[in-house]
């Protein structure tokens, strides 16, 4: 198994990013950072799982929410160094009880909620 | 316009990622890394422009290939460091003319072209 994770590209923290998309509707829920532990980890146990660089610790988003994020596909980009995940998630992928993270846009200088205001 | 670029979060190397999703299908199709001012060249324009981190210079998506991206919404993240911008792709975005950068998955420990493999 270890072959591609050895070949991804890291950064100089050992980190990459991951996109996590709804595997249904494609909405973009959030971006989150693994190391090569947590990746191994989100494909032994299917539940995306992240490096915390706050914390220092891994991170099984949902753990303790239960907002559980099901891994239903996972890609790579071309410079291998970006991750693409379609998951399928459990009530709110944010923090903040949105839906998505991404719940604000950018319009003429202002963040303004869009339509991912109500998590589900 | 400046108050909500001001307000983001960039990196120790005053980068922020931007997550490129394809406004008509949803398909997530690259990430790369803006400053500032290239988020501003980018509202300013409405065509995506990044900053390079190899070349150290902006650079304009499609500049020279002819593969536009242009700008359909621009949304922010919880945490106000990552960026998902919604846009109308020209031909392939990825340099090795795959409609997506994403155009393998990891299977079993191997990367598998899938079926965004050929550009439109």
């Amino acid at each position: 198994m270890s072959n591609a994770l050895d070949n991804l590209k890291y950064d100089a923290n050992g980190l990459i990013p991951a996109i996590i998309q709804d595997h249904q509707n494609g909405d973009v829920l959030m971006m989150a950072w693994m190391n090569k532990e947590s990746l191994q980890r989100t494909v032994d146990t299917n539940l995306c799982t992240y490096w915390s660089r706050s914390r220092k610790s891994f991170w099984v988003k949902g753990e303790t929410s239960g907002h559980l994020q099901h891994v239903r596909n996972i890609s790579v980009d071309c410079d291998q160094d970006v991750l693409l995940i379609k998951v399928e998630q459990i009530g709110a992928a944010c923090h903040e009880n949105y839906r998505s993270c991404f719940f604000r846009d950018l319009k003429d200088g202002d963040l303004v909620e869009n339509s991912k205001r109500l998590a589900e």
